[in-house]
């Protein structure tokens, strides 16, 4: 089965789930409006493919954290697309989970989705408790305070922002959890592999800085220019646009060079080298660049 | 050590650990804002009654337990406050996370403390995973969808409103996994303890609802009239203010029925009673109730 196939299977079983019983069915339907049809979902992949890379012997383990990672993914974009955040209309192409419902309703969703990640992993555990208490662990972690993308979206309320602390937690964190949580449902230590996961996070960051700078609203799915607008902190103010392409090559390269030996190791640096290829803005959205400077 | 006191340094260690590495500032002192001092810390208090009750062999995960209960209850609290759901300026005498510090900071309070309570439950389990992982789930189950405070929660966004799912899921559920992760923290099956906790979550909906007909703002330390001015379903509207006082009497006694045979047994259902003295509203409210009819 592909890595798509598992995750669309494993994400329709546990929605299944939570919008079952007597669940008040406009909440149970902005829960499944916020998960599907998914994004590139990006962070499930990179966490199926390193269990797979460390042998994937508790398959339904795996598929718990994948789905887990992204439910919390996805999470912490209803909240952030929020009045008060962003205040964003639009996501993936779509109408944001408040416009679509409601504001009370995008708040309850994202709660509940982060909750259900915590139960499906406790529920996956069957007779590797252990396995799935570290990998609840390395999820809180890179989740909540002081480490995760809540103390990364933290950051955005304080005056005098810790750079390093703020990319690191903001993107960093969940491409650190699917490293460890992949490596982790394998049963390998995941340690190793916080390298791989913090790269991985911070070559998307810089890419994600050179799409908001160069794409319209209308590629993204999403409003463009959003750093720009809010006055955040973004790698093409830092570096310009050809020194962030050079500084996310970069990046890249060490992520490829960390990967812990493992019967995988060829197969996740292909992984990389496609994401690589996607990441690297197109030459449209260069030659646009370069016409307006 | 009492009760108080050990739910008083518990909390203190998950808070510290919470605020400290490069926490942003603000979300840090929110989040202590959000939890300290407690209000009446009625669900810990259960918690470890129950976990007592059954012997408490495991004191370092009773303790979590209770703690991971009070941070959903807080999370809840300071998500409910939102401008969007209440929109209420005070709680507890005094302001709402959001007045305080600001809607984003709230809404992040709310997801970290979340995420928190899970993750102290994980790191608690020691040689006890089974248990740590039952607890987990009780936990996750009462807190999310279907069955849990947001499922409660979302009732109020549908037009037409199943009450009874609504009451178990809204005030109900936290008091359920109370009781069942006091008795799971100590090694006992939780399924007999289901009633005791639905029974109390029951009688203090009533007197909750008691306490928001008969009492003014400064008395509550929040709003009052919020179920009238919200049209919530109300046990006073229902069974007027003696019947809903004789209901609340006749709940506590099926509460005190169902104890299951422990060796605390005899110390629950004096807690219980106690519950029943503070929950009944005293003479003054109810002479001002008789007086305004």
């Amino acid at each position: 089965m592909s890595i798509t196939d598992r995750l669309d299977a494993a994400t329709a079983r546990v929605l299944a789930r939570a919008m079952g019983g007597e669940a008040p069915a406009q909440l149970a339907k902005a829960l499944h409006y916020a998960v599907t049809p998914g994004g590139a979902r990006i962070r499930p992949t990179i966490m199926l493919s390193v269990a797979m890379a460390c042998g994937d012997d508790r398959p339904a383990l795996s598929d718990a954290g994948a789905v887990a990672l992204e439910l919390i993914h996805c999470a912490s974009l209803v909240h952030d697309d929020l009045p008060c955040f962003d205040d964003a209309d639009t996501r993936r192409g779509k109408a944001t989970v408040h416009k679509a419902f409601s504001e009370p309703l995008a708040v309850l969703t994202g709660d509940s989705l982060i909750v259900l990640a915590f139960d499906i992993l406790a529920e996956a555990a069957g007779n590797d408790a252990k396995r799935a208490l570290q990998m609840i662990r390395v999820l809180s972690r890179r989740t909540g305070m002081p480490d995760g993308i809540c103390a990364g979206q933290g950051w955005e309320s304080e005056a005098e922002v810790n750079l390093s602390a703020y990319h690191r937690a903001k993107t960093g964190a969940l491409f650190i959890a699917a490293t460890q949580m992949g490596a982790l449902a394998a049963g390998q230590d995941c340690e190793p592999w916080e390298e791989l996961g913090a790269r991985i996070g911070e070559a998307f960051q810089v890419a994600d800085d050179l799409r908001d700078a160069l794409y319209d609203a209308e590629a993204l799915g999403k409003p463009a220019g959003q750093d720009e607008a809010h006055g955040r902190p973004n790698a093409v103010s830092t570096y310009g646009v050809q020194g962030a392409i050079r500084h996310l090559k970069d990046i890249l390269g060490g992520a490829i060079a960390s990967i812990p030996s493992c019967p995988g190791e060829a197969m996740l640096a292909d992984m990389v080298r496609r994401y690589a290829e996607r990441m690297t803005p197109v030459a449209p959205a260069l030659n646009r660049a370069k016409a307006a400077r």
